[in-house]
Parts: C-alpha cells; structure tokens; sequence
C-alpha cells in the first residue's frame, strides 16, 4: 500500500505538505494541493483515519447506540441517523447494546476511544446516574427514548403514557370494557409508563384494574405468541389487546388465528409504534404512531451541533404520539 | 478528560511503561501492570483507539457493508456479524450501500481507511474488476451473496436460480400452469438468476415464458404492491405467483385482499428469503429459506481469519436454498 512518503515523492513536496493537503491546512498552495491530489490519485492513497482522527483529536464519526439493530423499530433509527450523517460528510458508526446494560457501558466507552464526539444513545439499561457521567465526558451526546431530568436539553423522549393511554380510551370509546395488556418483561421504563397509561385510562372509565388481564413476553413477535397463549390459557374472558408494540400484536395475532378468533370481528388488537408490519399483517394493524425517524434525525443533527460547541437544545423535548386507525379494531357487541 | 501522562504521574511510572501496559507488550512488569491498571480505573482514562490502531497498524474492528440496514434482510445480517464479532473482541463498523456502486466504493475506502482488515461486503452494484482492486488490496475482505469467480475461495453466495426453480416447479406440481413473477426492479444477479431459475423451471414443463406475466418492482413492501398492482391491471390471467422476496410477497398478499381475491384459495403466493414477516402475513407464507444467518457467520469469521494472515477459505461457496411449505400455497382446480 503507497505511503505518504511515496504521495510526496511523486507530487514533488515535501511530506508536511502532503499532510497540509490531506488535513485541509490554508497553509498549502493550490499548486501543491493539485500535485498531491493528483499523485494520492495516481497511487491510491488513503490517509489512515486513525492518523488524523489523532491528529485533529477529532473523527468523522457520528456514533448511534441501538438496542438491537435487526428489529425494525431500530433498523429505521439506523437509516434516518445514517442519512443526518451523510448530509454532514460523516460516517456512522452504530453498535447494539442487547437490552443489556454491561453491554451499553461497554459500547459507549468503545465509541468514546474511537472518538465519536457525535453520540446519539438509545440505552435503557443504565441508570440515570451512569448516563449523567458520560453526558458529562461527552458534550455531544444526545439520549433518546428517554428522559433523564438533569439533562433533559440533551433528551429526546416519547410520551408512552399518553400513547397507551390513547389506545385504551380508544377501545373503550368503542365499548370495550375487558381489555387485556400483552406487556414487554424487559424492566424498562417504556413498560411502567405504558402500562400505567393503560391503568389510567380505565381508572379514567371507572373500571377496576385486573391483573390477571395483564401478560408478559419479550418485545418481540416471539413474545407476542407467548404471552398471548397464556392469556387464552387463563380462561378470563376479553374483548380487545393492547400490545405494548407491534411486533408483539403480530404475534397476537397469529395466535388469535390458530384458535379461530376472529380480528376485529372476535377481537380487537392494537398495536405500538407503527413499524412497517403494522400495516401488512391482516387486518391491518390500528397502532399508536411514535414519530421516531424525526426524533433520530433532530437528535442527530443535535448531537453533531453540541459536538461542534454549539450551545442549543433544539429538538429536545418530549414528543406527543397519535392514534392510527385501520382495520383491527371494531366496536363491542355483546354477541358478536 | 485524563491524559497518559497522568496515568504515569498517579502510577508513579514513566509514559513509556503506561503505553507497554497499554499495548500488552511483555516487558510490562507484573508490578506495574498494576499500579497502571489501578491509575487507570481511578482516572478513566481510556486509551485513544486511534492512537492505538496507528501503532499496531490495525484495529478492533470488523466491517460490513450491507444495502440498507432497515431492510430485515440486512438486519439478520448485522446482528449476525456482530455476534461473530462479539466472540472475537471486535467492534462491528457497518455502512450501508443503498444500492448505488459510488456508495459502496466511498464506503469500502471509508473502511480500508479506519483500518478494518476484517471486511465482510455486501456490494452488487460494483463491478467484478472494481471488487477484484479491493480484493487485492484488502487480504481479509470477503464478498457476501455474489459470487467473483477469480476470488472464489473469497465468496459466500446462494444459488438464486435454484430457489426460483425449486418454488417455480412447487407450483407447477400443484397444477398452476399460468404463473406470474413479480420481479425487483434492480439490475443485479440475483434479478436476473431468479428469473432464469422461474422460465427454466416453466421450460421444463413445456410451458412458453410469457413477458405480461412478469411484474417489475422495488424489492419491499411498495414494489409489491405497485407490481402486484400492474399486474391485476393487465388482465392477464393467473393462479399463482412467484415473488422476487418476502416484502414484495407481503405487498402482492395486501392487494390481493384489497382487490377481494382470496390467498390461498384463488391465488397461491410464493416468497424467497424467509425473513420473519412470512411467518406473521396471513396465511403464513410459502418461501424459499435463505440461509443468510449461517452464511454471514462463516463469512465473517473467514474475513477474521483472513485477516490474520491465516490461507483458508472456509465457508467459501455456493449455498443451496430449501422449500418452506407454509400456507399460502393451494392445488389449482378450475373452479376455485
């Protein structure tokens, strides 16, 4: 592979001036930066990244730490940040954290050595307290999906509670009165919040909460059948799910058909979050709306502007979800 | 933000002796090996990744350029990677192509220059001499999913045409004689190999390929159903239909319904790919497994190997995809 040496042997310069070119310093004539790029071209020079990310004690990185990459939900956040990044000539470099905490330390101290001074982190396994020490390592970080009070000008969050309790109003507007929860089992906030909105919206009605129309499974469709077979296998009559996303609704279901029930007609399902299954499973999926690919976007362009010593919390906040209505939800007959 | 020289003023030893502790060199003392260590922890300090893949000439990273991670199929394939990454103490760097050859090269340099000597690629757009240059200069790059016949021993792929075939001849033995294909609208291989494997399939039932039954789409939800679309609107008869992938399936299942034509009783449906939404449509879909999990482990572990200096080329091949019989497949009667 060509050196810098080699750059400099054949453009004519000396080696200082082939690093001026390749570091953009004003110190290099036009002449010479046309005889560098040239001879970088001729033998297809790179400069090592790690050289000058040393050397401007700086990346091009825009760091993103997801949960885990292969579900939707956070492959959409991989797309929308990898095009913020894009438009700002830099590259992304993401890692999954697993719904693990060990693992989230890990990987934002990772992207930390490798000088990502951009970081926008989904982690909602470390405590508020590990957070707030790398808020304050790292001035361009920028947290999403949750809210971390000190330093909620650096924090773009959901209203969950809003969000279930939108749904659970919807059903119970459509007369519904024994309506179930399909919970995620991962101790996180997005789970509290959600199934407390849930509790308040029957509260809301007057209707008692029961536990026992409350199931847990993992995020995911998996989870979804799981938790959805042991519903029906308690015996407790209902009408309508809430699923605490749609993957999770999906897998609903698919279990609601291998036992004949008929959706919407039987039962109604809502979904969470609006990812594209939501609306290719049958019928399609009523969800509440999260406004996710906006959110990673602004948290993005945020976090490479604190990066940069910007002083703004634009985009921070808490955003507000919707309630989109398709076919898995009908009204409440007594017979149906 | 702690430098080294302050690890060596807290350790009580030279800089010098913090970087052997550091680099893992074995003229470290035991002794201070620890005092380094234990300033390190009291400090934070974390060593500069760039500073240290610019003295080993190498880095904690493995590569993978996929299309575009938010597609599931390429999801699968990070999470995949990572786990082989996790297993070798390696910080998985991906980059997405979006289908446009100036993008992979920008992106597979952006790697050569971060110093991933592991690189698994995922690039069709480029040409075979365009990916020769890389294999030459990147001894641990491994091509995924397209095979270079100069650089074999370097390549995973599938063989397209015999999944086109394999499902094509399915339909065939259930008595469907007009067979649609909805086709991706990208000019790659894998178009190409699937389509062959679909008319060759009909060939050897002594049926005459007809153009007005292929449809042309982007390969996801949308390209199906605008093709699925077109297709209906052609008028051409049909009772069965192969589609390039899974999404597009979804998107042809979604028209199918809106249209009132019942799946699988007047029209059966077959995908390839087998990514997690052909189980959660209704019916469950019919498809061809790829078995992208398995191939995209071997590939990366070749790359890691690879890149250690190590002549192997395990794993290297072409994989044969298999028949999933799910439930959007029926006999054809004449009366449905």
């Amino acid at each position: 592979m060509a050196t810098i040496k080699d750059v400099a042997r054949i453009a004519g310069v000396s080696v200082a001036t082939v690093s001026r070119v390749i570091n953009g310093s004003p110190k290099a004539g036009k002449e010479s930066q046309t005889k560098v790029k040239e001879a970088m071209v001729q033998l297809r020079y790179q400069p090592n990244a790690s050289a000058r990310a040393l050397a401007h004690q700086d990346s091009e990185m825009l760091g993103l730490v997801v949960s885990d990459v292969s579900d939707p939900f956070f492959g959409n956040m991989v797309k929308a940040a990898d095009q913020v990044a894009i438009e700002n000539n830099k590259f992304l470099l993401t890692a999954n954290g697993y719904h693990c905490a060990e693992r989230e330390q890990r990987i934002i101290e990772q992207m930390q050595r490798h000088r990502c001074h951009a970081l926008v982190v989904h982690a909602k396994m470390l405590s508020d307290e590990q957070l707030g020490e790398y808020f304050e390592q790292i001035p361009g970080m920028v947290v999403i999906n949750r809210m971390v009070e000190k330093y909620a000008h650096r924090c773009l969050a959901l209203d969950d509670h809003y969000g279930a309790w939108l749904s659970t109003n919807h059903l119970l507007s459509q007369g519904h009165r024994r309506i179930a929860f399909l919970c995620s089992n991962h101790a996180i906030s997005d789970a509290d919040d959600r199934l407390n909105g849930y509790r308040d919206a029957l509260a809301d009605f007057g209707i008692e909460f029961d536990e026992t129309l409350v199931g847990y499974g993992s995020p995911d469709h998996v989870g979804g059948e799981q938790a959805m077979t042991e519903l029906l296998n308690m015996g407790t009559p209902f009408s309508a799910i809430i699923c605490y996303n749609d993957p999770m609704a999906a897998g609903a279901l698919a279990i609601a058909y291998d036992n004949g029930i008929r959706v919407p007609e039987q039962l109604s399902i809502v979904g969470f979050d609006d990812v594209l299954i939501a609306r290719y499973v049958h019928p399609r999926l009523t969800t509440i709306r999260y406004p996710m690919v906006q959110m990673v976007q602004k948290a993005a362009s945020l976090a490479i502007r604190l990066s940069q010593g910007e002083q703004t919390a634009q985009g921070s906040g808490i955003y507000k979800p919707t309630l989109i209505r398709r076919h898995s939800v009908s009204r409440y007959l007594i017979e149906p």
